[in-house]
């Protein structure tokens, strides 16, 4: 390992790159095999071989649409993405597409992978110029035409591959396509050897809380199976020199686990808390010292669901997922489904902008809820839907009871102190002690005085906060500059909340990718927020940030950030105050 | 007419219904069919006449088409709207669909009306079952089997007539579908005999800022010509006794023009100024004495333009659409285009949420554009996309020379004070002498504080601004409540804005359809707006009221609204405070 990229660092071997998304992780390197080029056009298929070479065509079709098939039956995977495989795996057999490359290959002797890229190409232009739906297919069609080359060449599939373990995935650059079916619980961490950290792959690794590094020249080199650790917060991946104890050499390289009960260096009690969604989540925020959770994601039992869950049901995915963290705090969100995370038995309507539609407690709520079912034109199936609300509510109350854990619920997407009352009630009616609501529409900031009087705490949602306050949907690339927790604009409205927040003395946590991010945990805490809730990952690292200040540093902080004119000098005049 | 819905008020006979769009219009009455229902199944067609009434569905589907066709040519529609009608034309002459329904006739003597019903029943079907794009295009099959039925049955196509001329239009409800051809300069008002506040009448009407009633049952019986005059401010429609001068009659019942130079009765000068889009509002606006012009809306020439219009011809139609109001300052928005406007030439990929994409400004500014370009994957035709922008401005300066008009510019979709700045020095360079930006982002009022020093006024677009500042699209009906311009947390974020502006010493306007609400005009003059725009029909009735109170009882008023705890209570309170 020569290249110019690297820094020896003792026995350690360290590759800097740009932090994209915080936290760290130690696992073995898998690489994800670089797309395929344009294939050869020659040389051309001697007449007696072109029948030959034509029928290599469809069972390379057949191939690559079955182990669509197989990925789209995946367990747990989400109903929306499985669709979209399942119509993808369906396109990989279309005989259109087919037929015409294997005419290609005997009319003309084209070799099988040149005649399908070209006959793809035809498809393509034909979509894009019919514009709207079709042409955003033309992507898949792309990637199907890229499987199917690599059969024929007998070369590795594009894209990122099975993983059989815990694995730190290295690309060139990833693809939205190439991410959708990505496991935090296998994929530990992202490194790409081009991109910012507005790229596709930044965006997404924040949200799925996987840390990574991205232009990371270094990385390109990297032998699969080595291992590294990946810190997202420095934006460096480390390799350990040939020949030593490479584990315990790359744990050695930073805060492992939450020395709890965190406290600032002047005794201000922080609680540092996981997102987690299931028992593997759990497990692992159990493993770094979680203090309890911040946000337990309900939607995974639902979104592949044909019909409800039982309440039984429910309630004993609840306690399982619960049990690895007895005895610690547990903070669960309402079931937040909608257009964009669809449900099928709640029978939603398509909406031109889903961010902006029917979703969350909106789905649910007496109100919103009635004037949806007017609008919905597909269906009458939601008719129960506050029922929904109501047994699931029960189950996380008896989950909880059965795991043995102090349980809050929180409902998203509440705008007003009306919306608010109504979920607590129902909240209250199914036996929630703890009740409050997710902060992530900008209304309720601007309606907090009323807001905060009806719930017993609030949770920021950074990711979504910002995504509005900005107009600017989080998974555009082209808008992540907007979308970047450190905005001053977001830091101001947190202030607001955070003044209203003291007159009512309602405790205010945040569970963004904002509280992953150690600086800007800082300046949370110097906001006034008490709870700061991230991927397991980032914890450990921000636990020790948080308890090295003192809460005059963090206030000196955080009115520098508020005070500054943009994302670059906010960073910067935190940077400089807390060295 | 007996109706116990009508009130005798003198010589005026008075429908009460519902506010739901204000400013007020005088016309002659056009009834909105009613929708078909269900077309008997019997009686059977006797045997010898089933290839006679089987060979009526293939014309008929045609001749449908053909009208569709003829209604896509509309000179100046909208390219969506164009391709959406192009497309449903299409399927009016689906053979699948009409031979379906021609077998069902031969085979089991269903009358061919029926036979077409019960084809469409099994397309629907299919298509909402296929789900996604193709369940939302069920809707376009249910209406193009109402237009193939009503032509078989010889009644009028139901939806909205073609109008010949200033019409007021009379519906029991009126569908989305209904009303995407709707041109103010035709469809004077809608009243509709059902409905509230938050249908889809409602808030298109708002949008497109034409008067509105609704909830109005007296309208029921509304014989067709009647003259009428619709006070959608009130939410009555009046109409003549028989016999009298309707038309002096009523347009004696409210002021009918802006007598300018508007001021409140202690002096403050407030501009009340029009939105246009065309020479015909222009020539309405200066019609109704309006100030000036607070919103020109420029996207007309570019919607339809599969090129870019040169500079020569921009100028020009800026330069007639101006030329009506000669002499009086104008306020032009330069081009907000984005994937819900889509502009051809711009080669805009397709969004997941568009209102939450690259829109506005965002297309041509180097950061956020420069990230678009790269993130598209379709085609590269936009690689002078800032040369567009500076062709509009260049245009539009021209344009307003030939005119006569002072110009003022403004950009859409401004978030942060570096694209304002950025902007500024571009209209600068373009020749334009005042240069603003529109407040339409949340964030735009969070950066007010640096913003505001970067240009020399601002408007506040109130309507986009309340759907991001409740993560609530604008458009949809189930969410039409958050969608109020009497919403407390969108005025808090106003007061901010006008602070900060006190500061800056900035001019703050608004052009959303709060400025079209004459109580709450007063409330935003209380805050310390400015300047007022709306569409010509609502402008006189603002005028007044302006023009009836002092700066006190405006801030008097502004403090109430600000200070209640939700839509219900604001209203209530201005209009206990204002009478």
């Amino acid at each position: 390992m020569t290249s110019p990229a690297m820094i020896e660092a003792g026995t350690r071997v360290v590759l800097p790159g740009t932090p994209a998304s915080a936290g760290a992780a130690v696992g073995p390197v898998v690489r994800v095999p670089e797309p395929l080029g344009e294939p050869p056009a020659g040389p051309v298929v001697p007449d007696d071989r072109r029948e030959v070479e034509a029928g290599r065509i469809a069972p390379a079709g057949a191939a690559v649409s079955t182990r669509m098939m197989d990925t789209a039956g995946t367990p747990g995977l989400a109903k929306e993405v499985a669709d979209v495989l399942y119509a993808t795996a369906m396109m990989a057999e279309d005989p259109a597409l087919l037929e015409a490359a294997a005419d290609a290959v005997r009319d003309h002797g084209t070799p099988a992978p040149r005649a399908v890229y070209e006959a793809a190409a035809r498809f393509v232009a034909a979509l894009r110029s019919a514009g709207g739906y079709m042409a955003e297919r033309a992507g898949d069609v792309a990637d199907i035409r890229d499987r199917i080359v690599a059969e024929l060449l007998g070369v590795p599939a594009p894209g990122v591959p099975t993983l059989d373990g815990p694995s730190v995935l290295v690309a060139r650059d990833l693809a939205p396509a190439d991410t959708a079916t990505l496991d935090p619980a296998t994929a530990l961490a992202l490194v790409t050897v081009e991109g910012g950290p507005t790229s596709h792959t930044a965006i997404l690794a924040r949200s799925l809380g996987i840390p990574a590094v991205v232009g990371c020249p270094g990385a390109g080199t990297l032998p699969e199976g080595t291992l590294v650790r990946v810190d997202g917060t420095a934006g460096e991946v480390v390799e350990a020199a040939p020949g030593t104890a490479v584990g315990a050499d790359l744990a050695a390289a930073g805060p492992t686990s939450v020395a709890g009960p965190v406290t600032t260096t002047d005794g201000r009690r922080i609680a540092i808390v996981a997102n987690i969604a299931d028992a593997k989540d759990a497990t692992r925020a159990a493993g770094v010292g979680a203090e309890g959770v911040g946000l337990l994601r309900t939607e995974l039992t639902f979104l592949s669901a044909a019909t409800e869950p039982t309440e039984a049901d429910q309630r004993a995915g609840y306690a399982a997922t619960m049990e690895p963290l007895r005895g610690l705090p547990i903070t669960a969100r309402t079931l937040d489904a909608g257009a964009d995370k669809p449900v099928p038995f709640l029978d939603v309507a398509p909406e031109v902008n889903p961010a902006l539609g029917v979703r969350g407690q909106r789905l649910f709520d007496e109100v919103a809820g009635d004037a949806a079912e007017r609008s919905s034109t597909i269906g009458s199936g939601s008719a129960d839907r506050a029922g929904v609300l109501d047994r699931q509510l029960a189950a996380l109350v008896g989950g909880a009871a059965d795991a043995g854990v102090p349980l809050k619920v929180m409902a998203p997407m509440i705008s007003t102190a009306d919306e608010a009352r109504r979920f607590v009630a129902r909240a209250r009616a199914a036996g929630a002690e703890q009740v409050g609501v997710m902060i992530e529409v900008p209304a309720a900031v601007l309606n907090a005085p009323e807001l905060l009087a009806e719930v017993d705490f609030v949770s920021v949602g950074t990711n979504d906060l910002t995504q509005y306050v900005f107009a600017a949907d989080r998974q555009s690339g082209a808008l992540a500059a907007f979308n970047d927790p450190w905005q001053p604009a977001v830091l101001r409205l947190l202030d607001q909340l955070c003044r209203a927040a003291e007159v009512t003395g309602t405790p205010v946590g945040v569970c963004g990718e904002a509280a992953a991010d150690p600086a800007l945990a800082v300046v949370l805490v110097g906001l006034g927020v008490t709870s700061l809730s991230a991927a397991a990952s980032a914890l450990p690292a921000v636990a020790a940030r948080v308890g090295s200040v003192d809460l005059a540093t963090a206030r000196r902080a955080a009115a520098a950030a508020v005070g500054s004119p943009d994302v670059a000098s906010a960073r910067a005049a935190v940077r400089d105050l807390l060295g």
